[in-house]
C-alpha cells in the first residue's frame, strides 16, 4: 500500500474509509486472503464429489457452488477490470452469478444441483487460477477501492464458509443415512446449564452501526443515533431442556403464543420440534455434525425459525431483543466464545455470566425482533454491489452474534446478518429480553 | 354513563384509559353506533344481492361477509357474555368469525364467496336482531370494559366499511363488463398538479404513539420516545403523471431499482403498472368507482404495492418516509382532506401545501418504509381480542394517514394501518422522503 | 321442412344422416325446444339469486352461466350466422362461451363466480330473447344442417340440466349450513337390496356406436364392428351397504387394491368415503337434494370417482365392465328408469333384475374401464363444433347409462359420456364385471 | 436346470409357461445375467460420480440409483426369501425401492438426487456383492418359478438400461454447458429422407398379445381377438424435416389442431418445439449423445409428447395408429434395426421400405392412439410383482417398437410400452396412420 487513500468514503459496501494509521493492517491483506481460502477449502475435507455436488433445497447450494461463486466475486470484482484479462471459463460467469441482476443473466438458484459438470476438480482449478492472479494483485499497488474489494471478497468467502456447513447439514439431513459430516466432533457435556439471570439497561440515546474501526459492510452504516428503551437481558441464550418443556406444554399446538403467519407455517409444515430433532423411541434426538445424537438439554436450542424463537418468547412471558437493545449489550464485549475456529460447529453450554450476558458472540445467531431495514441515511454502492445489501431490505429478520460456524476475524457487535422468518437450517437460536416493568 | 371507570388502563387493544373528563364523550356512544352501523348499510346500496356475494381472490371478502362479520363482533364480545344470550343461529360464530383462533374453529377464508346462503335479507335481518339487543345494552349503565368494547367494535365496523369498498372495486374489476359502483362520481378535475415542494424537520427525540385523548388501538401504545432523524417530506402525494413518467422510462423493467422480493413479484406477476390501469388504444386507463376512465395525471397514484412505492421513490432519488417520520409532520394536523364523508372514494389533486405538507389525511394510504411492529413496551391484551392486531406483527408494511374511503372519526395522527408489500387493492399511495444531505 | 337433405352425411357432431322417413319427427323440434328450455328453468326453482351466481370449483359453473351459455348456443350457432343479426349484448359471447376456441377467446373458467354481473334477471332477458329469434327460426322451412344444429342446441342443453343439478350440490355441499336443493325429495327407501346375480354373454362380433335411428353425438359414430369377449355383469348396481364393507374392511387404507395414480389421489386428497359421505356420530350419513341424512344401504353407492369405483372392483374379485360389453348388454332395452323424469334426482334401490340386469339407464353413470377415444373411422365436424367431443379423446374415462338427474330423451344404449378419473361430483356409481373363467 | 416345471402358468408377470423344448435356452440364463449387467455398467463410462448422482426431475432418476435399484430387485425377489440370506446394508431396501407398496416404505422419488451417499464406489460393491451370490444361485437347479424371476429381472435391467440414457440426456440438457454424453457418436447423415409410402391392411380378426414363444410382460397376456379395422401406415417414421414443417406453418400456435389437455399443455408450458430443440441464429439446433449440432432433416423427430404427436398427425391430415393396427403390422417382422447394439443411441434416417414399413423396431418408440389397459382376461400376478405393471393401466398411452437405445433380445412385437401423454424426454417419435377412405 503505497498511494494515500484520496476519497475517504467511496461508498462501496465492504468497507468504511481506511484511517491512515490502519495503513499497516492492509499490509496483511494478502496474507489475510489466502488464509480464508485455505480455511473454505478445509471444510471440504472429507466430503466426497458427490457431497458436493448436491442441492437439498432452494435456499441452500452445493458446497461445489460456494466454492466457485466465491471465487467468481474475486474474478468479477477485481479481475475482470484488469487490462488483459481473461475469464476461466466464458460459461463461469452465468453459472456462479449468485444474485447481481446488474452482472447479467444467470442460472435459475434452485437448479444449482443438477451441475454435475463443472466437476470438483475443474472448481478448484479454477480457484488456482483465480488465487494465482489474486496474488499477483495483491502484491501490487492497491487502489483504497481495491482494498475495499478485496476485504469485501473475503469478508463474502467466510459468510460463505458457513452457509458450507449449514448447507451440508441440511444435505445430510435429507439423506436417510444421516451421514456424520465429521465423526465424534460434536460429543455431549455432561454439565447442567447455568441459571437464567438478567441483566439490565436504562433507556437513552445510543449510537448504533459501525464504530468505523475497522471492516464493516454497507448495512452497518451510516453510525447513527436511536433511542433505546430500557430492557433486561437474558444471560445465556434458551437450551435445549427449556425448549423441551415449551414443547411438552403444547407449544407447538397453541395458536395463542405465535404470529399469525407463524402459526400458518406451523400448521402447512407440520413443525413440532427444532429442525434436526427427531422423536424416538428412547426420547428426542438431534441431528449434529457428528451424526444423531440425544438432545443434549445443556445446550442452546438451535435451528429455531424467528417464529418459533417469538412464540417460545411468549411462552415464557418474555420477547425477543431489537438489534438495537443487542448492538448496546454488546458494545465493547470481545468477539470470542464458541465460534468457527473451535471446529466444533455446534452450539455449547454456556459459561458463567460475570460482567455482561455470555454467548453474545458465537455458539448461535439471535433472532432479534427488527425487521431487516435501512439505517437513517443508509445509500447502498452504485453498480453491482449495490446489491449487496440493500435490495434485501424487505421481508427478512435481524440476526445477531454470529455462531459456532462464524468465524472471528468476520464479526464484531454492529454486525448485521438477516434471514426471512420462516428459515431455520441456520445456526439460530433464542435470547430472551423483557421490560424491566413486567412481574 | 354513571360508574366511573376504576381500572385506568384495562389492556383492551380498542381503549385507551377513559379520563373522567371525557365522559361526555361517552353520552353519545349509542347515537355514535347508530350512526356507524347505518353508514355501512349505504355503503351497499347500489349493490345487487349477486355482488354482496361474491368473493375476487382470498385477501377480499363478500360485503355480505363484511355485514354479518362486524355484526357478529357486537354479537360475540359485547351480547355472548351477558345473561339469556341466545346466538341469532348457531352457525353464525362459525361463519363469521374473522381469524380469532382463541374464539374457536372457523370457516376457511377463501370460500367465503361460496356462502349463498345465508341470504342477503337473513343477513340484514341478523344485524336488525344485534342492532336491537345493542340498542338495549347502551341504554344501560355500562362498565368501562364494556364501554372499551362497544368503540372498539364501532372502529372495527370503519374498518371494514373500508374493505367493503376496496373489496368490490377488486370483485367488478375481476369482471369485464367492468361495473361501475356507482355512476358519474369519480370524475377527472381539470387541474394541474401543484408543484412537488419539500418540508424539511430537524432530528430529535420525538414521543411516537397516542396521545390519550380518544380511542386508539393496541398497537398504537404505549406512547414512547424515538430518536426521529432530520428529513425532509414531499408536500404532496406522487401524482400519476409523474408515474406515468417512471412507466414510460422502463421502471417495471429495471432490476436496479427495486427490491429483491419486489423484482421477483413484478416477474411472477407480469405487473407493468399500477392494479386497475389498462393500456387501451389511446393511452392508460383507469377502473374508478365510476367505471373505467382515462388516467388523470394531476390525481395521486392509487393501488400500488410497498414495492412499487419504493422503487418509484429509488427512481425518484428518495425514499418513503418512515413511521415516526410521518407520525411527527401530521401531528397536530386536522384530520381533514378527501376522506369517505366527502362520499368520491377516489383520490383527488392536491390542495396547494402551506404551512405542512398537503394530503397527511385522506386520499390515499401511505406506505412507510417501517415493518409493522410493537412498540416498545406493548402487550396485546389477554384474550381473543390480543389477537386483533398484536399477531400480525410480521411481514407487514406501516401505512399511515387514511384514504379517500377513510371516516373522519376513525383517524389521527398515531394510526397505524399495515398490509403485505405486495397488496395492491387497498387505497395506497406515495409520499416521498428524502435526506437533507442528498443531493 | 320441405327442403330434402341433399348431403346425406354432413359430418355435423350432433345429427346423423336424417332418413326422408323419419321427416315427421323434425315437425316437432320446434315443440322440443320449448319443453326442453322450460324444464331448464324449471330446474332454477328454489334457488335464489346469490345460489345461481356461485362457483364452488373450476369444473362447477355457477347455475347462472349455465343457463346463459345454453342460450349463447343457439345464438352462435343458430342466430348469428343469418342476415340481420345483432347479438343479444356485445360481451356474451366473450363471458358465455365453454371451450370453443374457434369461436374467439373467452372468460377463464375458474371465475366464472365473479360474475355478479349480468344479474339472473338480464340472463332470463338474454333468454327469453333467444327463444324469441329461435321461435321465429323454427317456424321457418330448415336445411338439414340447420336442424342438425338445432337438435344439437337441445341436447346440449340437456347436458347442462344435469351439470346444474351436480353443481349447485356441490356448491351446497361446501357450505357449512348444508342447505337442501329441495326438502324432502330424497326420503330412504324402506326395502332391503336386491341380490346380486350375473349375466352372462358369449364373445362374439358386435356393432358398437349409432344405430342412426335418431340423434346421436359424433363420439358415437361411425357404427364399427367389435370383438368382444365373454363376460358377466352383475344385475344392479353396488349398494351403498357392500360399499361400506369395502371401507370397513380398508378399503381406503391398502394400496394393494388401487390404481397407482388413484392411490396417490387417495393419499393427497385424503378420501376416505365417497364425496358427500360425513362420518357422524351416529354412522355415515349423506348429502343428498334433500340436505343430510343417514345413508341408505340398499342404494347405489354414487359419487365415486374411476378410481373408488375400480379398487371397490378389485377388492370384490371384479372388474369394470367395457363400454363394448356394456352397450351390448344394453343393445334393445327400454331407456326407462329413474331419470330426470321423476324429479328425485337420487339414486334409488334396483328393482328386480328379470331378462337383463337393472338399472341399465338411471339412477347413476357406470364408470367403464374404457378410455374414451375415437371410433374407428371417426372425424369431427369441421369448424368450431369439431371441438364439441374430439379435443377431449385424452385422459378420460367413459360412463355409461345415464344417472337420475339425465332426460330420458337424452340417452341411448350407444350415449358416451366421459370424466376424468378423478372426478367425483357426478352422479356417477359402479357396475362389477367378471370373467367368466374367474372362480 | 434339472426339474420340469409343473406349474405351465405360474402367473408371474415376467414370463410366459416356459415349454420343455426350450428348457436349452434357459441353460443360458446365467450367461444373459452376466452379459445384461455388464452392458448395464458399460452405458455409465464417461460418467463421473457427479454425473451419476443428480436427478434433473421427479420423473427421471440418477444413473447411481438405477445401478442399485436394478440390483436390488435381485436381491429383494430372488436372494431375500433364501435361507441365511443378509441384505447388504438394511437400509437398501429402503433407498432403493421404486414403488413397490407391498415390500414396505421407500425413499421418496423426487429426491433420489439427494442421495450423495451412498457413494458410487459402494453402489458397485453392492452390484458385485449381488452378482456374486447370483452367480451361485443360477448354478443351482431353480425352480421354474425362480427362473421366471431371474428373467423377469434381466428385462427389468434392460428397461432401466434404457432409463440411463434418457434420464442422463435430461439432466445434461439442464446443464448450461450442455455435455457430450459420447463425443461424435450422432453425426448427421447427409442423405435425404425416403419419400413416404402408405401401406394397407384389411379389416379382421386379428390375435393380440404375446404368441408364447419366449419371454413377456403380463401386460402382452392373455393372447386374445380383436377385430382390427382397415387401415394404411406409413412407411417410416415422421422426419425433422416434415415436423419443421408442421412448426413453420404454426403448428404450436393453432389449437383447432391440439387436443385439449395438448394444448392447455403447450400454453402453460410454452412448448414451440421438440425438447431438446434450441432456436439458435443459424436455425434449429437439437440436443444429442454427441451435445448440440444442428437439426437434420432426414432423421426421425424425436422427443415429442403424445400431445404433439397427435397434433401433428391431424395437421398432416392423419392419425396415430391403434396398438392392435401396429402389432399386426409388427407381426412376424424380424426384430432388427438401430437398436442399442449400434451403440448410437440417436435415431438414424429410414432405409427403403420394401414388403413393410422400415424402422417397425428400433430408432423411436411409436406413440399409439392406444390408452395403456388391460387385455380382456388380465390378472396381475399376485404379491409385490402385481404391482410392476398393472397398477399403472390408466392415464398412459401406449408406445410400440423400441427405441434405438433398446437392447434387441428386449423387444418383440407384442412388447407394450407406456408413458403419461405429456412425456418428452423418452426416445418417442410419430408414425402416421389412416383410413382408407380419407381423401
Amino acid at each position: 500500500m503505497q498511494s494515500e487513500p484520496s476519497t475517504p468514503d467511496h461508498g462501496l459496501p465492504g468497507v468504511e474509509r481506511v484511517p491512515t494509521d490502519r495503513l499497516a493492517d492492509l499490509l496483511d491483506l494478502g496474507e489475510h486472503y489466502r488464509v480464508v481460502r485455505a480455511a473454505t477449502e478445509a471444510l471440504c475435507q472429507g466430503l466426497s464429489a458427490e457431497d458436493q455436488c448436491i442441492q437439498s433445497m432452494p435456499d441452500a447450494s452445493p458446497t461445489k457452488w460456494h466454492l466457485a461463486h466465491t471465487t467468481w466475486f474475486f474474478e468479477n470484482f477485481l479481475l475482470a477490470p484488469r487490462l488483459g484479462f481473461r475469464p476461466f471459463h466464458p460459461s463461469f460467469g452465468y453459472l456462479f452469478n449468485s444474485y447481481y441482476e446488474s452482472v447479467g443473466p444467470r442460472y435459475e438458484r434452485p437448479r444449482r444441483g443438477l451441475l454435475s459438470r463443472p466437476g470438483i476438480e475443474v472448481i478448484h482449478a479454477y480457484r488456482r487460477h483465480v488465487d494465482q492472479a489474486m496474488g499477483e494483485l495483491l502484491e501490487e499497488p492497491l487502489a483504497p477501492e481495491s482494498v475495499a474489494l478485496v476485504a469485501l471478497g473475503i469478508n463474502h468467502e467466510q459468510q460463505h464458509q458457513e452457509l458450507i456447513l449449514t448447507d451440508i447439514a441440511h444435505a445430510f439431513w435429507c439423506n436417510p443415512l444421516r451421514p456424520a459430516y465429521r465423526a465424534g466432533e460434536s460429543s455431549i457435556g455432561a454439565q447442567e446449564a447455568e441459571e437464567l439471570r438478567w441483566f439490565a439497561w436504562p433507556e437513552g440515546i445510543h449510537a448504533v452501526g459501525t464504530d468505523g474501526s475497522g471492516f464493516s459492510f454497507d448495512n452497518e452504516r451510516p453510525r447513527h443515533l436511536a433511542w433505546v428503551p430500557e430492557v433486561e437481558l437474558a444471560s445465556r441464550l434458551v437450551t435445549c431442556g427449556e425448549y423441551l418443556a415449551f414443547i411438552d406444554e403444547g407449544g407447538y399446538r397453541r395458536p395463542e403464543l405465535w404470529l399469525s403467519d407463524g402459526w400458518r407455517t406451523v400448521k402447512e409444515r407440520g413443525w413440532a420440534a427444532p429442525l434436526y430433532w427427531e422423536l424416538q423411541e428412547s426420547g428426542w434426538w438431534q441431528f449434529t455434525p457428528g451424526g444423531m445424537r440425544p438432545v443434549a438439554e445443556a445446550e442452546p436450542v438451535a435451528h429455531v425459525s424467528l417464529y418459533e424463537a417469538d412464540a417460545y418468547a411468549r411462552w415464557a412471558g418474555a420477547r425477543l431483543p431489537s438489534e438495537e437493545e443487542w448492538e448496546r449489550a454488546a458494545a465493547g464485549a470481545p468477539v470470542s466464545g464458541n465460534l468457527a475456529e473451535q471446529g466444533r460447529f455446534h452450539p455449547a453450554p454456556a459459561p458463567p455470566a460475570r460482567d455482561r450476558p455470555a454467548q453474545l458472540f458465537g455458539d448461535l445467531w439471535e433472532w432479534t425482533r427488527s425487521s431487516y431495514g435501512a439505517y437513517p441515511g443508509y445509500r447502498p454502492a452504485p453498480g453491482a454491489l449495490g446489491e449487496y445489501n440493500g435490495k434485501f431490505m424487505c421481508n427478512q429478520m435481524v440476526l445477531r452474534g454470529g455462531s459456532c460456524a462464524t468465524p472471528a476475524s468476520h464479526l464484531r457487535a454492529s454486525y448485521r446478518n438477516f434471514f426471512p422468518p420462516d428459515a431455520r437450517w441456520q445456526l439460530s437460536g433464542i435470547r430472551l429480553a423483557k421490560e424491566p416493568t413486567w412481574t
